[in-house]
């Protein structure tokens, strides 16, 4: 088996933000994928060892905020290399509340849900969320997974499902 | 809500194949997505009325097979605006059989999976597989579904995920 075959899905990249508790915060992931188109729904996977995996399951809200090829790569990483568990992801990073959720200024366009079923899978969520509100907050071309390894050189974290080693 | 939003996540474009009784068959997805990383899980969104969702709901086992920027775009409509319920897809359409499983030679790259578990939503299933091969076929870059849709000016299916509306 080639894994490098699982290279070649294409991906976006995103912030997946929620509410602990009144606090805003997030991760980092690029496993998302709209599943029905009406009512719409949306499709996100996310570690179980993530500290977001758990808020998104207690608040039962979440939302995509897709970034462009100019985001900060700073959030990509301030949101994939921390935990939200010791650290507020949230400080020094401009947002505004959009649809009642969190949505980095870094991003283009967002997507809030809620969740309606969930699948577990041995090291992932895959939570199903159908769509509350959604909008284009600024023009800019959403950042492809390619893109992000290619031209940024970013790296995966070792919690992603599309991690595959050094 | 403005849906554009949605236009905003990233995909691939897919042709996903099954066996329908000894006969090749299979239909074109662009909602495909790594869950897991060890062992390698991928999942795929297939509307409840595509023939392709019956035959992996009873064979058990799909192909995700990944379509380049030069693949032959005819393979995307047949396989997308046809049904295998009454067409023979892989007529006239080259194909080699790897990992047990059909694939176009039109791909750059493959993925077999076997079924594990499934979701159900209003209109679609989510098949969970597990990865058993993959493999990379030719050089090639992968088709992103904005290239499929501003460079070749794909048209989206009635029945996909993601259709909005003409």
């Amino acid at each position: 088996m080639d894994k490098k075959a699982l290279y070649a899905l294409s991906y976006g990249v995103y912030t997946v933000t929620s509410w602990d508790n009144g606090r805003p915060t997030g991760c980092t992931a690029n496993s998302a994928m709209q599943i029905t188109s009406s009512p719409a729904t949306i499709a996100v996977s996310i570690n179980k060892g993530n500290y977001t995996n758990s808020v998104i399951d207690e608040s039962g809200h979440f939302a995509i905020c897709i970034l462009a090829e100019d985001s900060d790569p700073i959030v990509i990483g301030r949101f994939g290399f921390m935990s939200g568990r010791d650290t507020d992801k949230f400080d020094g990073v401009p947002y505004t509340v959009r649809g009642a959720m969190p949505v980095p200024d870094a991003a283009c366009a967002y997507i809030c849900c809620k969740v309606v079923d969930k699948m577990q899978t041995s090291t992932h969520t895959v939570f199903l969320g159908e769509v509350t509100d959604a909008g284009v907050t600024r023009q800019g071309t959403p950042m492809t997974y390619a893109y992000y390894h290619n031209v940024i050189k970013g790296k995966t974290a070792k919690n992603a499902p599309t991690y595959i080693g050094d």
